[in-house]
């Protein structure tokens, strides 16, 4: 399971108040955090902040960076704003793993954004969808994750460094929705072998939902049962990874002990 | 989603006591208790109780009777046992819907213990195993689970009264068995239509491993989200039920509302 952690977001009140700031400690108290709890990629998206997004990028990449070395993961929906960040962001973080999240399917986004995936050795997050939108069915996610799947590997990318994101919409507004992604997962795993990465944002799925910690915990076990190996979440959510490193114990993914949770903790790192 | 309480069985303790001093009180506090958790049929099992099995069932299935008006499920692995007391517990319980738990696939249990459920209206839960014990894989788990359907169906049991039960086994001493237990389901879920029930004896998967509830919770929602409708499991851990509850509301099995456990209840007439 590869953790990406969801918390450094300028959707957060907090996160958003310590970009606009340039607070630094604000951002790596939740980076320890999410680390601490068993993140290991941090995503980092904006959210609604003030000022240039490239050079908020850098600044974050940068301040994230100084209290983990762990991969960065640049989240935005919006194509020329990565297109501009990573080349900043790979000078100032020349060793450092950076994945683009994300691209969608349509010809144009991938035009831009799979060029500079290649060209950095960076990983890539595409969404299974086009310039239609978010599909309602399982038939369309599947075109477009394969679509996005083989263009990317046409371009070097290796499936080890393809992330196909079907894109999981609040439960209380589409509820036929969390099946259908779970069955396109089940299908484009069996595109390429080996299949490359399965990552949702988690959360989306309890959007504006009472029984959030529930809901996230529940699709996030049926989900990896699905073929899902990422996800981008809480990692702080210490009931959340420990149903997910218990639905990687009862599919034989991670190896059984009695105290598989240490061990997993163990085999991290962590304390 | 068809909760079997697995409370009332002779395994426990208590309820070996119960049953060796006819003691009803102690069966009839633990059957309010799983109602009230929203337990649908009352699994019944004598363990390794003294005196005659015959009569301790009907002492049984009477006691437990007059605490619920709940389904009783008769659990015995001694197919003349069930043979003999399920005509003794339905003419003191003509009103009851009886289940019978269980047959295997073996020609000789299937020969003795389908006829009975027939006979009687009684739903019947066939394990896939035969003679030969519990297979390893899926293939046989299949074969298996297909002949004691077309045999039960054969006798005039509709769809609706047969449970297949794919036998999970502790997952600290057989890793890969419960992946093959939930393919077993979904392959065994398009052989017939309608399909029959799924059911497991949830607990064990669990066997003698430290994180018990946990891993009973994470099997539970992987297994719903495979075809599982039914499960003999504690229904008084909360969070168990909750877990399942929320994975038929992310399968739009269960119409989704804000406070959706709380529906559920009400539509069960629980408190």
């Amino acid at each position: 399971m590869i953790i990406f952690s969801e918390r450094v977001n300028g959707m957060y009140r907090d996160v958003r108040k310590a970009i606009n700031e340039k607070d630094e400690r604000i951002v790596q108290d939740l980076v320890r955090e999410q680390v601490a709890g068993g993140a290991d990629v941090m995503d980092i998206n904006l959210g609604p902040t003030k000022g240039d997004p490239v050079e908020n990028f850098v600044w974050l990449a940068q301040t994230v960076h100084a209290a983990t070395d762990r991969p960065l993961s640049l989240d935005s929906a919006k194509p020329h704003v990565l297109v501009a960040a990573m080349p900043r962001v790979r000078a100032a973080l020349p060793d450092t793993k950076l994945i683009i999240n994300s691209s969608t399917a349509a010809p144009e986004a991938m035009g831009q954004l799979i060029p500079v995936a290649a060209e950095q050795g960076a990983g890539i997050i595409g969404l299974t969808m086009d310039q239609e939108g978010v599909p309602g069915n399982v038939e369309k996610r599947v075109e477009c994750g394969a679509t996005f799947l083989m263009t990317a590997m046409e371009s070097g990318i290796t499936p080890e460094d393809i992330y196909l994101d079907p894109i999981i919409l609040p439960v209380n507004v589409a509820q036929k929705q969390p099946a259908n992604v779970m069955e396109a997962i089940r299908q484009l795993a069996i595109v390429s072998d080996p299949p490359p990465h399965f990552i949702l944002g988690l959360s989306n799925v309890s959007q504006q939902c009472l029984m959030r910690n529930l809901l996230n915990r529940t699709y996030l076990v049926m989900s990896i049962a699905a073929g899902l190996d990422a996800a981008i979440m809480d990692a702080a959510d210490k009931e959340l990874v420990e149903a997910a490193i218990s639905a990687e114990v009862l599919l034989d993914k991670q190896l059984y002990s009695d105290d598989y949770l240490k061990a997993w903790r163990m085999q991290k790192g962590l304390h």
